[in-house]
């Protein structure tokens, strides 16, 4: 739209976002040069910031601004037992709960073979070495309960199980809060299987 | 998520997008860090240089990075005709048609009382300049035929009559391809009140 090469360009750097074609990008930087300079300026800082500060724990794999992050540095939590997440959102749905004071470790992503992600893509070896430490003794499977973030549990399990590490997946079964009628049958039918 | 202050704060500035909440935002964040750092800097770069090289046409409003846009430097159109449109969006879209070859004049919003958007925010000062620079003898109306982009028609409309202007709107009926029993009921009203 207009003849502005450096708006074209903006739209096309926009369109790398993720769910993001090209009437969002379109409405975006025509958003942000009509209305909000300033969150563009702004927005442009952030990236060059977090693009050039972020990196990987060098325990929990996950984002950080120092060598190892505040969570792995917090000596008051339980070193026995380390929980296995996709992603730092997934980390931080499980640090609100209040109900896990063990270590973490962040795959950054899941296996996904039709993708081509394998185990090296997502840094298998990298938790190999946190599990096997000596420290961990129970490893607990949190990724999500996707088809595949449960061919990666399967995968990190067998692998951990072989090096002698009890390993754990977090529980399936029914939500709380939810009413058998409208819960789906596949739900129902593991929370039968794994009735305690 | 993580304790990344520059990460949080590349979430909250991706967040000023339009239609970007912090679950879209935290992904986007995500993706750039994860997997295309490369666009994260690519994206903050063509920030910064349409935040600086954008500017406004003299003549017709809309973005441009020279003084006078393309458009309006093109001698070979007609100079009798205005067209006045909400956005550069708008304006390629007629462009794309082919049908029209005169100039544009580019709002770049709408009035919109409940937003607190009057005349002065869209500029209305400056269009009534220009379609009463002497060689304008038409002005075609073409904002959206949504209820503020027909306030915006209406009231551009009233001013440039009583300035002595020929004032048009772009025509409302069935669309092209269309089958009566699927086209709602306004619309077929309206196509048969203007019928021709």
């Amino acid at each position: 739209m207009a003849d502005a090469s450096s708006l074209d360009a903006l739209v096309d750097a926009l369109r790398r976002l993720p769910g993001v074609g090209v009437k969002s990008a379109s409405r975006m930087a025509f958003h942000l040069l009509q209305h909000d300079r300033e969150g563009a300026q702004l927005l442009a800082r952030a990236l060059q910031q977090a693009a050039g500060n972020v990196r990987h724990c060098e325990r929990c794999n996950t984002f950080t601004e120092a060598p190892v992050c505040n969570v792995c540095l917090d000596t008051r939590r339980d070193a026995g037992k380390l929980c296995v997440v996709e992603t730092p959102a997934d980390q931080a749905a499980l640090e609100r709960t209040g109900a896990f004071r063990g270590y973490y470790f962040v795959l950054m992503g899941k296996l996904s073979p039709l993708d081509g992600i394998g185990p090296k893509d997502i840094g298998l070896q990298k938790l190999f070495d946190r599990a096997l430490d000596g420290t961990v003794s129970e490893v607990i499977l949190a990724t999500n309960f996707t088809a595949e973030g449960e061919a990666t549990a399967h995968v990190i399990g067998e692998a951990l199980r072989q090096r002698g590490l009890n390993v754990t997946r977090l529980a399936r079964g029914v939500p709380a809060g939810s009413e058998l009628e409208y819960v789906d049958l596949g739900t129902i039918a593991h929370a039968l299987v794994d009735r305690r």
